[in-house]
């Protein structure tokens, strides 16, 4: 957890400004015990359910291997994130392989090792449905059912609109299934829906869960045995520190509805969750450095991490609460715009923000960035990615080593010709 | 160039199904003639200015050695950066350091190589002159100041506005430069803007080389003697086939307002221009494979690059014209959305576009992808990044191998107490 000792930022007890000065900034630490106090509510919350965890969220195989120890399954979106899973442990029979654009090698992979398929169009199922019998395996299909609920989240992800890439259009389900049951070496077996990401209002979860329901009824008329319903993630955490709906809360609202319409049913479905960011979200800090603050149209705090290192803000507007680490106790004074090294306007960490006198060489800390940090990272501007480490107690571990120069340009081949002086 | 033969999208004269057959997709594959016909045109258009390559848009060690051979300088944004530069032949004495926000480590290793620096605030300049007093250096600067100019392009790219996090506010640029007078080991040389990126209305740069003159006539009064005017890139390219200025419309436009003020000068200063996505930008192509084609809402095509490997079509909400590269002689049929598999709703390349009927297998073209494509590239959701080619005639080379999935975990630790049953 993230406490004060001294004016110093802590993570459980690791000191934030010594283990900058060690290991160097921008840094990824993340709190191991709330990382397990999460998963536990989770655990207590939803103790019959299918406990997905949703590996785009951060794919740290450490993180994910404390996640598998736990007893959750995964939801992975690419052969890359299967790979990862299996890593960490996962096992292939606790896994979906999501996704609305998969290639004939991710669709073999997971054949191969055993995964449940969330299967997006007709054209995968094919695929799908080829490659299983050339494999000679039995695959495990939901449809990924397309809900048309709009719930309030950032558009670019509300994954649950009529207009959204994701899924089968809710008058062509019975028709996909039919072709389900035909096609050989697949078994429908469940229904699949997600309806975005960071949501905080519970209402379009239980309008999910009973589009669902619907679903199952029809296909229950066609003989077709439900083991699961998953109703997928997005769960909001809490951003900006203003209270929101909790798993506990959530499963408040949605464990009536599903004892009460699987009542209608002859299957007994069991529930699947695909959390992602309200697992791993607040249990991290991004450490960055001050290296210059600029007083001009506005105060500008630059630091050393910029949209190459944290995407969010600059591309869904999101909000990360900012520290001063080594200024905790400090009073607020002026107003500054947290802004990172990146070639762009739009690299801005955080806006007019009230923070005790922010000089270089000051360390702030961004928190809540455990979910799509890391994962979307990017080496823009040649920036090398940073390091990550996992703290545990008194204890920390590099869980990640920061990138060098040999991550720029140990890919690359300079062509022999263009060694010649007249090419 | 690229052409159509027998109905398949050439690159040169390399079959672009046949490759992307070999290689796999997605693919980034980058003309050497075009490359050099568009170095060519700044040439011949600006034989007198010094061109500084914008490492930003494309830093791809190969395409950066072209560029190098025919004379032209860096303008680089990061170590990183730098790092390439250097090694793709630049010379430090033709690099500019640019940012807003420089490391110590960063400023040290740009002193040591002996590289101009555009420095952007006055703690960069503390920094400057303390790192070059330490390492025995005379650094020679201009201050980027901000010019308060708009330039009709997307908001995260305009970076001459007052408000942007970029330069010295017009009203601090004396004090800058008498400070700069002042401290040891920095040389005023130059003055330095860039009002943004993707500009297709020349009047902000004749605005912006105004303003450079201003301020050089205040820099004369302080018996500065300017050696460069260095008015940034931003120049647009022809993303939707329109027409947009060229490199000879914007010497025309800004050569007889350069010489006609120079004219009011006792320095003789030179023309710097920092182009980027105007040199590289149209060289490039990203093929990419259709997964599925789902017939929803709309008609969407599902292929396997995304914004993992294409973020400008998110970011920006940008254009880039795209082909069935494997059907270029076919009618247009159907209006699809083309889709990458990224787990976001916003992961769309290319939306409502008439298309000759696309099937699963077809090999689709998105063009003008040789900026701030594979640059700002990313391995979310667990996706390798893909191998770039250049061709050259009828041979191709590979000029960045695919990543594989020791890309993913290789940075990767996981601690021993993880292995242990009962951490």
């Amino acid at each position: 957890m993230f406490k004060t000792v001294n004016g110093i930022l802590h993570i459980e007890n690791v000191n934030a400004v010594e283990i900058a000065e060690k290991l160097g900034t921008p840094l990824y630490i993340t709190s191991k015990s709330k990382l397990e106090e999460n998963l536990k509510t989770y655990e207590k919350a939803f103790p019959d359910a299918g406990l997905l965890y949703a590996v785009k969220a951060n794919n740290n195989v450490s993180l994910m291997k404390i996640i598998s120890k736990h007893g959750f399954g995964a939801d992975v979106f690419s052969d890359g994130e299967l790979y990862l899973a299996l890593l960490a442990g996962f096992k292939p029979e606790s896994i979906l392989f999501n996704g609305n654009s998969k290639s004939e090698r991710e669709i073999r992979m997971g054949v191969r090792a055993g995964t449940y398929f969330s299967v997006d169009s007709i054209d995968e199922l094919h695929t799908l449905s080829e490659i299983a019998v050339e494999e000679g395996a039995e695959v495990k299909i939901a449809f990924r059912v397309n809900p048309d609920i709009s719930a309030e989240t950032h558009p670019k992800i509300a994954t649950g609109l009529k207009t959204s890439k994701f899924g089968i259009p809710r008058e062509h389900v019975s028709d996909a299934y039919t072709l389900a049951l035909e096609l050989p070496n697949i078994v429908p077996a469940g229904i699949h829906c997600h309806i975005g990401s960071q949501i905080t209002d519970l209402s379009p979860f239980i309008e999910a869960l009973n589009r669902l329901f619907d679903i199952a009824g029809l296909l229950e008329e066609m003989s077709i045995d439900i083991e699961f319903l998953d109703m997928g993630g997005g769960l909001g955490i809490d951003y900006e520190g203003r209270g929101v709906p909790t798993p506990e809360d959530l499963a408040e609202r949605i464990m009536p509805v599903f004892r009460e319409r699987s009542s209608e049913l002859s299957s007994k479905p069991e529930l699947w969750l695909e959390p992602g960011r309200s697992i791993v979200g607040n249990t991290t800090v991004l450490l960055t450095k001050v290296n210059a603050v600029k007083r001009a149209y506005k105060n500008f705090a630059a630091v050393d991490a910029g949209f190459n290192l944290l995407l969010r803000p600059v591309m869904y507007g999101a909000y990360h609460r900012v520290a001063v680490a080594n200024k905790m106790e400090s009073e607020p004074e002026e107003t500054y715009t947290v802004v990172g090294p990146v070639c762009e306007s739009g690299d801005v960490i955080a806006e007019d923000r009230k923070l005790p006198r922010v000089e270089k060489g000051d360390l702030l800390a961004i928190f809540d960035t455990g979910a799509y940090g890391f994962a979307m990272s990017s080496q823009y501007n040649g920036r090398l990615r940073c390091a990550e480490v996992l703290v545990d107690g008194d204890r920390y571990h590099i869980i990640r080593e920061a990138e060098s120069y040999s991550d720029l340009a140990g890919k690359q081949l300079v062509p022999e010709m263009l060694f010649s002086d007249g090419f």
